[in-house]
């Protein structure tokens, strides 16, 4: 009985395009069965990330190759157990692929990154599970750890966000905020400019695709940007660091503007800013801190409970609408985490 | 009677020009005299830096202006004084301008910086004065906190140093090996590469004149950059990013590649690395730092007094090589710092 839905990778993308339905391939597949030590995951939700674009670009090791099921992670509901550690109705983060059930074992082989291969038993007393990828999930992680961590935040400082109506940017405005702090979202369009504001709380919003962003900053942030969190780099990055305030602070978190663009794309000219202004650019990934994530989702969510963090996940339905989730988060499509729902919760 | 000779600004230089002793004439006047609370001081040693361009660069704030003194810092020795806190014999690291006579005081208004204006009383009892603008002077104080204090060095890193034949590049190298690292210089042509090896102490030199930097970096940090102390920016940054060791940091303190290009300059593309790598890139300006200068001097001179550091000036004689001196810091023509004596030590 085919009643497991899959992804396949029909080809890669060439370098400059864009990722989307026509490289993928969805077919029917038998419920796969477990042998020992395994167990049998439903999917409940996909979750999407620039990083899968990587997982299919050929310049890149360790990559999906054609007719492979496309790589991605999600949250599943354990539906049938050999493994001591999970029981049915546990529910787990793990690499499930783009497909609707999934065999789970903890001993494979070949862990490359806690990213691709990891799985935790997460919280199933939380509804929607979407929560669980979105605004509790490891983007919310990532802005977190950037914004204290390698940011190190503190109260009355001047923040600016790229991508801000995005994954990681949204929940980096919120926690911005919850440290009282002024934030500046940067996004693209009136639509999304209008729901940083209303809807994530930033004290203001620059629109690049209809201001001078230049201006704007200026405007927003007249005594200059006390920290900067990147999701985007290239030309806000270049205009930002025009801006730095004494002793700044740049989070490179993402630089998903130049990931289209030839190995040698142009770099941001005013890095020299930082001799000047006394200020820091540095990277982070946040899978590095693996250990650190229950704490992580602790603390955000008592945020969520006491109403300071607002879901921000934009959930499309049916395994169906997966390649074109995660093209949104090149087109400019998506607001907030990008999800797919695949099953009910239980 | 004209005794003390003094270069004046005779034309800005252009933006793209070089500068040099065209931009510059030497003429006669008067040995001043004091007022209240004034000292003289006969210049002994002048520094040359790269901040010097941007003192008659048009484009900038507080800019000498044509027939007015070149202004530099030096070390004298005061011969007369009105002042309680200087007396006769007093040495002082000031402000002095390229002239072999000035006025001193203390309280002069328009205190813009502690580099142009600061008087600070320095260690008389060493020989030759030089050494304090030189293996124990500011550059050596910038290299010693960026890469103690911006770079967190550590033993055992391999340390990548850009103007390695340089002033700060030059006692880089050394502080580095100081701390038992793995020193490699980068160098123009093979005297200097020569001489950073075999002078300054460096385990490799790569000469990017005639060598493929990029084949070099991979030939001599086989397991990736650790820290990269740049004094150059432009294209070795960009090939030193590309080989960064995960946690590696960059230090920027300074980019004199770039220094003549149009403002627009290309910037480091694979700046994306800091995050890949976890790294870090920061600047800093030693001068934030001058109450620490006594501690900074007390450190370099012990290992000045254990021959850990090696004097690295090069002084050339008269006041009248003060600009050829200073051109020769763009045209790649100065090994270690660049001094001018003007008047013997006492």
């Amino acid at each position: 009985m085919k009643n497991n839905r899959q992804w396949r990778l029909r080809q890669h993308p060439t370098p400059d395009e864009i990722i989307g339905p026509e490289h993928f391939e969805l077919v029917d597949a038998d419920i796969p069965e477990i042998g020992a030590d395994e167990f049998l995951v439903r999917t409940l939700v996909l979750g999407t990330s620039p990083a899968q674009r990587g997982y299919v670009d050929p310049r890149k090791q360790d990559l999906v190759q054609v007719g492979e099921i496309m790589r991605g992670r999600g949250i599943g509901v354990v539906e049938q157990s050999n493994h001591p550690d999970f029981q049915v109705g546990d529910w787990v983060n793990a690499s499930m692929g783009w497909q609707e059930w999934s065999v789970q074992r903890l001993d494979r082989g070949l862990v490359q990154s806690m990213d691709v291969l990891s799985i935790q038993k997460v919280d199933n007393t939380i509804r929607p599970s979407a929560l669980l990828l979105g605004t509790l999930g490891s983007a919310a992680f990532a802005a977190l750890y950037g914004l204290e961590d390698i940011g190190e935040i503190s109260a009355g400082k001047t923040v600016v966000v790229s991508a801000a109506a995005g994954g990681v940017g949204s929940v980096a405005c919120q926690i911005a905020k919850a440290h009282d702090c002024r934030v500046v979202g940067i996004a693209g369009g009136p639509d999304k400019c209008r729901w940083i504001v209303n809807t994530v709380g930033c004290d203001s919003a620059i629109d690049y695709k209809n201001e001078n962003v230049a201006a704007a900053l200026d405007r927003d942030c007249p005594e200059g940007i006390d920290l900067f969190f990147d999701n985007v780099g290239g030309e806000i990055l270049d205009l930002t660091l025009e801006r730095l305030a004494p002793g700044a602070r740049v989070v490179v978190c993402g630089y998903i503007s130049t990931q289209y663009l030839p190995e040698r794309s142009p770099g941001p000219s005013n890095y020299t800013r930082l001799l000047e202004k006394r200020a820091r650019m540095e990277g982070f990934v946040v899978w590095d801190n693996v250990r650190r994530y229950p704490e992580f989702y602790a603390r955000l969510r008592d945020w969520y409970d006491a109403g300071t963090l607002r879901a921000v996940e934009e959930v499309s339905d049916g395994i169906e609408t997966a390649p074109d989730s995660l093209r949104s988060l090149f087109t400019g499509g998506n607001t907030g985490i990008r999800l797919i729902r695949v099953s009910p919760d239980p």
